[in-house]
């Protein structure tokens, strides 16, 4: 079955059995994500991807460490429409949160890599945003500190393990690391009815019964889980704006950017998007893509209207916004790591 | 006594005195910082400071958090040479870090505030920086946040609390919470003479002897402590560059911004900047006010160059380098807080 021959079927199953049967779609946050045969995590490995993750010098001009977009401190991204990379270079999308990216299949909003371990491994050698040339600059930085050589000899065995792709590897299964569980929905779900306040329990209900369900389902609330419903680095699209010519195409420049036909230059993706998780979105503004919708409320209208072509009353965009609040999970406390020196040059 | 003329008796004192005697210059790192008397902490005092201080919602297109420049999980700043405020602006300085920022006198660079709370208020209604047009404009933006306007009313007292001198008063007092306390230069300094390698303590004695030591000395290595050596509100000035015409001037634009003349307007004051912390320097690159030297070796070379008009050997910078290793405190683990949601717009 072809990737949008699978997705029809889903979101085909689930438009046609009643709400109520529905709420089977959702399940809570497991504590472990999928992991890569090729990749099983290590202490070790995954201390050395921390410190990684949060080392500037991976920068060209060592100002920008995943953490600078990736801002795990504030909601895993950065609050801003396009994040500012190296050399104070503007993107071109927003970025998305990083906290349970773990239960994507695909990564990068148009989904062009298949793993976090490939999605790492591009970004970072991604000249408009680490601004390094290539990974022979990326490497020969990394191994001059002796620090780092030596962790990734030890983490990866033998010598010369400072590659990129090893790099990459690193960071992805720390990066498997941010879950946030516990949501009030989590609790929910495992059956504590009082975790929800009745307006958001009604919220949940609009939520499923307005359509937004037939995307935002299961675990992640971002569609079939790769390695349970899809195969690993299968993603989930979805057409955005699936009903044209609403008023907020223009108003949010919705239309701007073609999506993932510029990956696979398949005229079938122009304006396909990888359906985004709703865990933590009140903590991820703004919204979509490119950043456009500051607002939660606002984002609610936008989607029911482009994706559903309703209207959504005033009272049950409130009881929306309140169900979307309880999926605010729990984040872990986290301390800098210690970063190993650089080497002194003489 | 004029600022000047203490600074000059506290830095003729520790010239004055042999190397040996000048480590009683240096103490630990108090875990409690000095604390004004009108803004003493509250448990619910700092943990509103702590919500507000990671809340993008400060600032006008919601991009801009305290915490975007002075990132808790990496060294406190954000590693640009200037910093991108709300709107993507850039600013005019590099960011300091905020760790054991409560043990200095004077706050900004050129010290124009005598205290956290006037340099978070003046911070945060820096058009530059957060994009807000005014006092008004913030405060109507915190108290429209049901949860925040509660918060304010329950901590300050009364009602209509939210003002932008109590949302100031919150986040210094949160700011004094962050200290990196036992370093292991400051276990050596309690007595455990294997906290530094031999080289640390080779470098020790090169930093005191070579001259650093008199400015970069006390609990923060950045000169006398406020509500101890100096009144709250005074701070600790140098000039930068001191020994004019080196070959760094140039290279690193060092005579480009004047310093604390543009504060006072007083001509005594050019290239006047306050001494800074030396703690955690490993990871607050880069380094000076203009952010213009990358890394920690250059900018040990080009400070004896311009302070001390001294040419440090090859090996005394890497021992000096190796001492300032040993600045790194331990960092607190931290969980980004629950931030109040927005009302809903009907």
């Amino acid at each position: 079955m072809t990737v949008s021959g699978r997705i029809a079927s889903v979101v085909f199953a689930l438009l046609c059995i009643p709400p109520v049967a529905a709420f089977d779609a959702f399940q809570p946050l497991p504590k472990q994500p999928p992991y890569p045969a090729d990749n099983l995590p290590t202490k070790a490995k995954i201390a050395l991807g921390k410190q990684l993750f949060f080392d500037r010098r991976l920068s060209d001009d060592r100002s920008v460490s995943c953490n600078s977009c990736h801002d795990l401190m504030s909601g895993g991204d950065d609050g801003r429409q396009v994040s500012v990379g190296a050399h104070g270079r503007h993107g071109q999308r927003s970025t998305p949160t990083l906290w349970n990216a773990a239960f994507y299949g695909a990564l990068y909003q148009d989904g062009r890599s298949p793993s976090l371990e490939d999605q790492v491994q591009t970004h970072v050698l991604d000249a408009d945003i680490m601004g390094l040339k290539d990974a022979a600059m990326l490497e020969q930085r990394i191994a001059a500190i002796d620090g780092y050589r030596q962790q990734f000899d030890r983490v990866f065995g033998g010598v010369n393990a400072v590659t990129s792709q090893n790099i990459a590897r690193a960071i992805a299964d720390f990066e498997r690391t941010l879950i946030t569980p516990d949501s009030a929905f989590d609790r929910y779900l495992r059956g504590n009815k009082r975790a929800l306040t009745d307006q958001q329990q009604r919220g949940f209900a609009t939520f499923i019964e307005t359509g937004c369900a037939a995307c935002h389902f299961w675990v992640n609330l971002a569609g079939p889980q790769p390695g349970l419903q899809l195969a690993m680095g299968e993603g989930f699209w979805e057409l955005f704006p699936n009903y044209r010519g609403s008023r907020y195409e223009q108003q949010y420049h919705l239309l701007d950017d073609p999506g993932r036909v510029r990956v696979t230059g398949v005229e079938g993706h122009r304006y396909m998007w990888r359906v985004p998780t709703l865990r933590n979105i009140v903590v991820t503004a703004p919204y979509f893509h490119n950043g456009s919708v500051a607002t939660l409320d606002e984002a609610v209208r936008v989607m029911a209207k482009t994706q559903l072509n309703k209207e959504v009353a005033a009272a049950d965009v409130k009881d929306i916004v309140a169900f979307l609040q309880s999926l605010g999970g729990r984040f872990p406390r986290i301390a800098p790591p210690e970063l190993p020196p650089d080497a002194v040059v003489e």
